[in-house]
């Protein structure tokens, strides 16, 4: 096949530390593709997943992740499929997860790509059964460690991730309520999403409700807001709560860190914890994980639901979506179908 | 021998709530002791103890306590001598340990004080083989789950609970860190207390300090002050750290609850956890650590502080010194000697 293909790129061009991100964070480039080198792919971008700690990345915070540089090709998941193979692992054709960065044709070490079935669950590979759902299950399950009939609270519950933990909680035998942000997102918590009743931050007081679903009796609050809602959920944890902390997606809006929770002294008084995770550390168990979710998903025991987006040239604005609550599900962007 | 003796109390006049601690929140007053009803004891108080805690049941907050009343006698552990014994128990000349409150003719059930030996380690159940030895014992040992070699930081580092972590620390093989407030407190932490080093809060900048000493590498965090301390320890956790959640003292001079630490984020970098836990959870286990401690003491490889004021009509203002950091060691106040 051609090379030297029109190549569009996102590249970054500030560090948004401390506020929300905007466009103008990003460069856009047109470029060519490159010919892959030997254990190389060329790949075309058919879909990008996006995530908050995106945001961190670009922050270069906690240090967790590879620093990134000003000028960079914006870091990013994406489903791609493969157009000029120099790997002998890997063909023409053939559909890959990875990290493929925000451009159309990225060219990226075989080894670096996961290979994927080209059916109609291609698109959940960036959503239940990739990082999202992966990150769900490891934080519920080896952090939130939940018993049956445990009230197991969610923050960010119609979210990627937070429709997930619901979802696995039930299954699980737990009672679930979810704290999500409209009328819309909480009433398909309760339909669809696995939660036994839902919490709507925006039409009503947190704290009150938070007392009439489970007074003094959160067992697991898993949480992905950090900020006021953290603060209060940490009111009404039960003895030996176990506080998940996942992410602190208001803090995004709010610059700088999220507030921090004065109420954490209570988890003297109800000689609880609250611990932080990252998926890295459990890479060794991901198939296993995957193979539990995946069988739920055929079973109709998880449902999920994707916000896609289209148009490469959309790609800074679909990112944005994800702090100002406008997604709806796992938020992607579709570029491409697949030949 | 004779009832009906002249006995001096301090009860509770006001509620705290926010702010610090007044003489003026007790009310003194003079009144007559009470026959000993069977199984009970008339006992002649010699020593009282104080600690951060009870202000907390002053204000009634967090439920783990039972509630105080206005007017009720201040509740408060002490050491007294039995002067008249309707149990088969406790004989009179008997030293018991126990909730004798702030008074110095208490009539209590004789099953609710221990007995203990007369010699010059009784006041020492007061401090290391009391509730501040056990509570150093299983917040270091139980939740932190210090692992030789760690590094092992407290605030609060020269008080009765502070002091006996970093000894008891640096015989688990730790490498201890303790933070006070001036230079006697400092120079005592490390040429006495146990510790490798100090850091003194009020002459240096704390970030500084910590990052000199211990640069993102604190495995375990033993926190009894909260506030600005907290967040700044949170800064420097290493990976998997442990933060144990003792008190927050700095909260009974700032007002209501502690600030809330917005570091509290980085335990999702480092994987780490923030755990409370109360002493009562622990009962079952005391016996053990006293033998442990006393062991520890008798061997010479356990030292103590004790502050010891004099005068029952000093007792407020003795509770006082817990919270403008007057107190260098248990706090103590001593009413009268044995017979």
């Amino acid at each position: 096949m051609a090379s030297n293909r029109p190549n569009r790129q996102w590249l970054i061009a500030e560090r948004p530390l401390g506020r929300a991100v905007e466009e103008s964070d990003f460069t856009f480039k047109e470029s060519e593709s490159r010919d892959p080198g030997p254990g190389e792919v060329l790949i075309k971008t058919l879909y990008l997943a996006f995530d908050p700690a995106q945001k961190g990345w670009m922050e270069n915070i906690g240090g967790y992740a590879a620093p990134t540089e000003i000028g960079d090709v914006m870091r990013g998941t994406g489903l791609g499929q493969v157009v000029q193979s120099s790997s002998d692992k890997l063909a023409e054709g053939d559909i890959v997860l990875g990290q493929l960065g925000w451009e159309e044709y990225p060219t990226v070490a075989a080894d670096t790509v996961q290979k994927v079935d080209n059916n109609d669950l291609m698109t959940a590979y960036m959503g239940p059964l990739g990082t999202t759902g992966l990150t769900a299950f490891f934080g519920l399950f080896d952090v939130g460690k939940p018993v049956p009939g445990d009230t197991v609270v969610v923050s960010g519950a119609a979210g990627a991730t937070g429709s997930m933990v619901g979802q696995f909680a039930k299954i699980a035998g737990c009672k679930t309520v979810g704290i999500a942000g409209g009328p819309d997102k909480c009433a398909w918590l309760t339909s669809e999403g696995g939660y036994d009743a839902a919490i709507d931050y925006k039409t009503g007081d947190v704290r009150e409700q938070l007392k009439a679903h489970c007074n003094q009796s959160i067992d697991v609050f898993y949480d992905n807001v950090g900020g006021k809602i953290l603060n209060e959920a940490l009111r009404h944890i039960s003895l030996n709560a176990r506080v998940v902390i996942c992410g602190g997606i208001s803090r995004y809006e709010t610059g700088g860190m999220p507030a921090g929770p004065e109420n954490y002294f209570n988890l003297i008084f109800k000689r609880a914890s609250m611990t932080g995770f990252l998926l890295t550390d459990y890479v060794h168990k991901f198939d296993f994980a995957r193979g539990r979710i995946l069988e739920w998903i055929r079973d109709g025991k998880v449902t999920y639901k994707e916000d896609i987006q289209e148009g490469f040239e959309n790609t800074p604005k679909t990112f944005m979506r994800l702090f100002t609550g406008q997604n709806f599900g796992k938020q992607m962007l579709k570029i491409a179908d697949p030949a």
